[in-house]
């Protein structure tokens, strides 16, 4: 497989690249400069939102099929993204974990044995994470299909931590999911690479991608 | 209701008749002494299973429905149990709290979605509890279907913790439950014993007294 | 040891006659109505601060010491305690519970060994707690010496959770404290209304109560 | 500064060497060979007591300071250690992150207020660690004093997290620390063989390392 990456040289740039060793970077684009080899099978970005047009460019000018993991996307932007998973097969997600993306599941479905019970979520992360709430904090809250006050810590190195608590008078259920490593993440973006490589088009989420993957 | 209770004088005892202070205590069983006003539409035990014999020759003799939430039940006695729900109608269970119950479906439904990752349990208790784990603790082992050590501390007053921890390279899961009082249990068992009362025979779990009511 | 209660019926009063159950109660106020049989060695308030002049007035009148521990007390009103403390005795915290004040000495004496690391609180509680953040993260913050944001959680029946989080770039330090009832309140006010009854005046910490129990 | 590893192929070893790029490395240890360029200031160890014998030889042959992090030593090879102390400059520890240092220093000071309080401890690491419990537990319990059992937890890629819980009745404290990687304890070591570097002999604990930097 032929991967281009963009913001090759940022912390998250260099675990993918660490992952993918077996794959051929062919395409970079970085802040000061864009380089080419020769049109990627993947594009893969889990860069800034300011970088996404550009990004859908390089998919259609290449004909590149696209993993990302941008958060803070605009409506805007994620429509562009599925106007471009027409021409090509698109993974978007804000989070590339299995262990995210089971708790989305869980909360899905079993929210409403909850539904009595208060809610409350909290978030810690690394003290250079800009935004807050997480965009995973904001995709795990939307599976519960409820509204909740999100408490964001920022300290330390903490690669991310989430928590769904759920209480009433006399018990409290919590779910807690914590990423050891940002390795975590390049390991999904791999998954959803080698699934955006075997298919010609289509707008998919990492999701998808783990459900293809459980029934094999 | 009428309602029988075996260890009327223990803690959970006096949780129960608190609860249930609605409706007419009519047989109690302690260590000492039996006494009986007029049969009980159900009898509740959330005693030692000691005295489990005795309480279903009480359930024949006055035709009572029972909710047992007994723990260290043989298998010997577990299979009374179900012979007595032939002629009357038992809920038992190890746990009759909501949130237990929802994390056993749970399990029972997503371990699969977790088979390679590594699997680990705690349980935390007041240190006057005497067995070890708990059998809340094996009930949510076993709705997971798989074996793993399950680690028990006991220490000051804790009502009850439990934490179902998966883990693979990169990632933690974690589900927790934690009673805040043991009065949990005895709205639980209130519930339970609402739905025996309604019921002429048969021998149900706790699961299935809330599957009902989710579906009122 | 004859006492006062200031909110006799509420939940904290009546929790507070259950552990003072060897005392005798001579004087309570509640919404509607005073009431008063002799004056008290002690009036314990854990009410409301409306009430508080109120208290400090009744305690001039009986020339009786004072146990408070009620939160979001004014500036002014922490004046007149420890004006009140030149005549009477006088403990004063926003927190009764050993725990708690444990976590302050060390906290206070430790801090500065954390003090490029990055810190964050959280603080959960029952969801009828009226005021965030709660008194006690305000005094663990302040032993600390730093400022920091303190994330307030309202949920279900949890009578008190505190952590203080301590991080850098590869380790995270959590001290937390969790009351499993207001009981342990009660008792600490009980260890506070004993300190009291034997001192002829001065204002006094729930620390200093500790420390002089230790020194026993 | 000139420094010689044990075991610089294993995942520790290039953690090691990846802290120390701006120092020189004239000595290595490893299962296969062993490769000397020049006598180092001072041998970093974190690999197996099985080879503790031979780096003690190796610090005698090139007189050169040693920074010990090796777990598992038996009790005549920690006095081969002190005995190596008198000739040149020694500094062991079963953990070298500030923050089990500071939590060592706490439990040391505090556990006298908590003698009334049961206590427990779990540990959770990856699933390669071969020991249980940990050698930092242990530094944990004994710096309490007091005896306790310890939960040990194997799962997926856990740095390492180490809890000592207190409770009573109606409370409970939690001391918890939880290393984000194993940077942490690579970062500990070349401060250690900085404070190796500047003394002439002595056997040390990193705890006197840390003490010596906060007089800075």
């Amino acid at each position: 497989m032929k991967y281009g990456l963009i913001g090759s040289s940022g912390r998250m740039g260099l675990e993918i690249q660490s992952v993918f060793r077996n794959h051929m970077l062919s395409l970079t684009l970085d802040k000061e400069k864009e380089w080419l080899d020769s049109s990627p099978d993947v594009i893969v970005d889990f860069s800034s939102c300011a970088v996404t047009p550009r990004t859908i460019e390089l998919c259609r000018e290449n004909h590149s099929g696209l993993v990302i993991g941008t958060t803070a996307l605009s409506g805007e932007q994620l429509g562009m993204l599925r106007e471009l998973g027409k021409t090509v097969s698109v993974v978007q997600s804000f989070n590339f974990s299995m262990g995210i993306n089971i708790l989305k599941m869980i909360l899905r479905e079993y929210s409403t044995y909850l539904e009595n019970w208060d809610m409350e979520m909290t978030e810690s992360h690394h003290i250079m994470k800009k935004d807050a709430p997480s965009g995973t904090a904001i995709l795990l809250k939307d599976a519960t299909g409820r509204d909740c006050s999100i408490s964001s810590l920022r300290l330390g190195g903490i690669p991310g931590d989430h928590s769904v608590l759920f209480a009433n008078e006399g018990e409290v259920i919590e779910f807690t999911h914590r990423a050891l490593s940002r390795r975590v993440f390049a390991l999904g973006a791999l998954k959803a690479a080698e699934f955006v490589s075997q298919r010609k088009r289509g707008f998919y989420s990492f999701e998808e991608v783990l459900s293809c993957e459980l029934k094999k």
